[in-house]
């Protein structure tokens, strides 16, 4: 049986919970095993350019050391996606690339539900470098913690958000730019009336379809 | 039971097997149901515009008598897609749109192998209306007829434009601008080295990821 | 004589009479005869895709069994163009697409009145389909329908929609997304200080510079 | 009578004698009055940088003393284009501008037979400036003077250069980079089976459209 | 020792001695000398196209007689650049280039500060034909003339359109659009806690790393 | 005095030899001292994405512990540049991003000179991450390792890539993507008639007008 193991980066056990809760429906009786994995020596939360540096090299020796299918890159900044790519034999996908290609077949132009101000630029180095800058309407911050995500109050506070990507960037979809909010998404949807992306179940998603049609590598 | 339903517009029954049989490789105990169809009234192959703009109503009024959780139009012309769209409350997939969008993740810039030279201003338009010219590297014909696709040497053929699309193109990914050619896939691929989309494949692996999260229309 | 033939794709005669006056302007004594027809199976408005689809394959059997040295579909989505461009040997205008060319002559960036909002994404279709997105400031509708153009108070709708694409969205030329409304640029440009485009005018001008320079295909 | 007024700026009669004989088929009983003047202050031929500053004054003052409904500025650099526009209260076109406008709507990618190669940069920043560099399909130099130009062979020449912007570039419009070589269009035309525009009579059709339509300025 | 020689295109020997000022913290014992002109034949200001053109000729032919390493335009129009540029065998520098050039490695969108409203058509031809317009976030009018620039109350208007330009606009780093306001650079930058452009401070800048490096021409 | 701190992050105290060499021309009496160091923790040669991501922290680590000015980092995967500029208060410069910078104004186009072929992908998502791909002409790779590139033929085998990229890919400007060949320019421009581009050279230029003009921060 097929096997798709997702690293949850950052080493909050809670967070690795909530993106296996939400990756429940793309499980099927015969279908690949999705199994997902925390890295113990990862920052509680990725918030900071260092944070992503740090667990760049971790998460390749944990792949490397992992059997599987397909890996992917459970964390927003899809750090180290391209030295795993050049390392492994097996297609590695990042959430944040999958929730941006998942977009265009959605919508026009996608907003981004950003946790912190200070991922953004970031986030835009990652856009641009797919070529993909035409198709984002605005990325706008929510300010809490990774690890405040699970807190009372922040499916309120990113429906507030995207009502502005809706309405003042012009977004028809948005993304949720964390890994763990999976399981809000249908509220979330039915308050702003638009798709809305979980980053980890693009990305698993697409490893479904790349494992059921053969592919050996992403780009 | 969710079921798919992948609509040949042409009349030639022997194209909707080779798309059935492609199709294999999708289907799952327990996944959706994935059905092919012919468009009785169709031509024996779709090559101009005329038999294009004549296939548009059909196709809309047969999906509206099918019932089904999403509809494919297994035509690399896209013929009704905005129609279906518009009309349908179920998502509806276009074939060549569903490759373009595949292929971004499995390279920087696509080739088409287009069935005859009189396609490629259609696929041309149909690159730019979703705004993905950038990543096309070239769009090259066999010179042959939709229903000569099943005769002898046609891989050879697609071969050598294919090593014409990689080389003088630079195309990194290949995309068979046909919707009956998935059975031929691997031999294609491991002669050029490169991933080939089959774009009926590329389809419906996306309806069963629309399904799989729960997205109600494609856009 | 030369004769350019406009078809008014739908079935209201006031509409067809409506840019047949407009198109008065472009007479002249021993230029081309410019005759406007109507499509009596057409519906009174072509406001949704299944009325487009409906008119595409009547436009071009009209278009056929009229002799003529150039063709105008005189409606906003260009029903049917790629298709009259295959079958005929006589250049054919689409409305929009003219509109869009002129535009580029008289400003930066360039506004269009929608008749309704649900017209807006096969607007963009087109635009993108051109390689003209860069030059679209907005697209915003009126909110009326097409056979009720003609009544009060639709001049004032115009202008105050057109306000908002000059002065929110940066448009400096506006084309009239609608066939019948030539007869009131100048008041609308008056009110507005800007150039206005009547598409069915720029078609016909258009049409007028292929005929006296002699090229026998638009593209 | 509406009156447009075309100046070469170069002092060479017979440039604008040939320039005057390729507007006869824009000429018609009861239209506008096409008439041609010569800079006598202008040099030979323009061919470099220094040439066309030292007519953009001259231009201008020539322009605000000829009383015109339009005007057109007959060298392929436009000199004095934006001057020109600003000073005066009528339309003025540049013959290089409304060629590349033209061009759109004759095919997908132009090239351009350049006189000399020295003016090739001068032509990139001009596509560049009007937003238009993605249809160049390229630019390539004859390498004759400006006043060889009615020299015998001139014609294989550009029929030689032209094969190379079709066949290595990729063109499928081609513009002649000149103001005198509008006589000698069909002969291209028909060795290349391209459209090809004589810039001088695409500004001059451009200007007729102006003023039937009523535009009082372009841009 | 090698010699810059900047040339305020303008006849106020006050904006002149104002740049001089501002170039001091570019001045090093035992680097270029850098020595500003003042060209007598132009305009108080240059505010209008018929100005920039009327020095296009007389700053060639004062750069012709002014022996020197590197030559700086010191008008935000860069007059004459694409002519001096041809006539001089030594790199020659716009001021409004050099400043959109720097301005990429201080963000990622410029705002620029015309000074009246007039420029603004001017700087967008520039922009575009350097194929920089992505990157430009905004342009907005001082409304106030050249010559008022050294008045009271000119910096506090500068903040006010730099605080629309940055909050509106999305700036993330301002352009100067006149040659003499280097000197009040800290005050803007620290009002505005953003990156501001002289630009002539980056032209003369870029002039010392051209001659540093050994480049001999600039493009 | 001011302070530049160059850091070559292989460990090859020849390469750091060259690089020190070919940066004397931007040494002045008075001006900014320019110190390069060794990265003694780096591999011999940056040649994979791990060797990329393996120095990353040592370079932040480095620079947090070396007080000076501004910083460059000497190699041209620009490794860890992002991670440096959001930790440090001090401007920071990766020699490839500068390299591009520079090519700006001294060409159309440029053309990269590659160590290997490996490398080229990095280079790829770099300069579109800049938003600089229609400004690349192409990139081309040596095929030799770093710590060949001071052996014997090696500039001759700059000169006949470089050729094919001013020759086949249309380049006007070469930057070599390497840190230690500054020393080989004027052989290479001699050979190939066009600007070359020294990346280390290209960021202690840009470095030094930093500091000139007094900026915190680069971007």
């Amino acid at each position: 049986m097929a096997r798709i193991f997702v690293l949850n980066p950052n080493s909050s056990i809670g967070v690795t919970a909530e993106m296996d809760a939400a990756l429940d429906r793309l499980r099927t009786a015969g279908g690949p095993e999705i199994v997902c994995g925390t890295l113990a020596e990862g920052p509680p939360g990725i918030e900071t350019q260092e944070h992503v540096e740090r667990v760049v090299l971790p998460i390749a020796r944990r792949f490397e050391a992992e059997p599987a299918d397909a890996y992917v890159i459970g964390c927003f900044s899809d750090p180290g996606l391209a030295l795993a790519r050049e390392n492994l034999s097996r297609p590695v996908f990042g959430i944040a690339e999958s929730a941006f290609h998942l977009a265009l077949g959605l919508g026009r132009r996608f907003g981004i539900v950003a946790i912190k101000a200070g991922s953004i630029p970031r986030h835009m180095r990652h856009v641009r470098s797919l070529g993909l800058a035409d198709r984002l309407a605005g990325d706008r911050p929510l300010g809490v913690g990774v690890t405040e995500m699970a807190g009372a109050g922040v499916v309120e506070r990113i429906v507030a958000v995207g009502t502005r990507l809706r309405d003042e960037d012009g977004a028809d979809v948005l993304i949720l730019g964390c890994a763990s909010m999976g399981g809000h998404r249908a509220a979330i949807e039915a308050a702003l009336g638009l798709p809305v992306i979980d980053p980890t179940q693009a990305a698993v998603a697409r490893a479904l379809g790349f494992l059921a049609l053969g592919y050996g590598r992403a780009a």
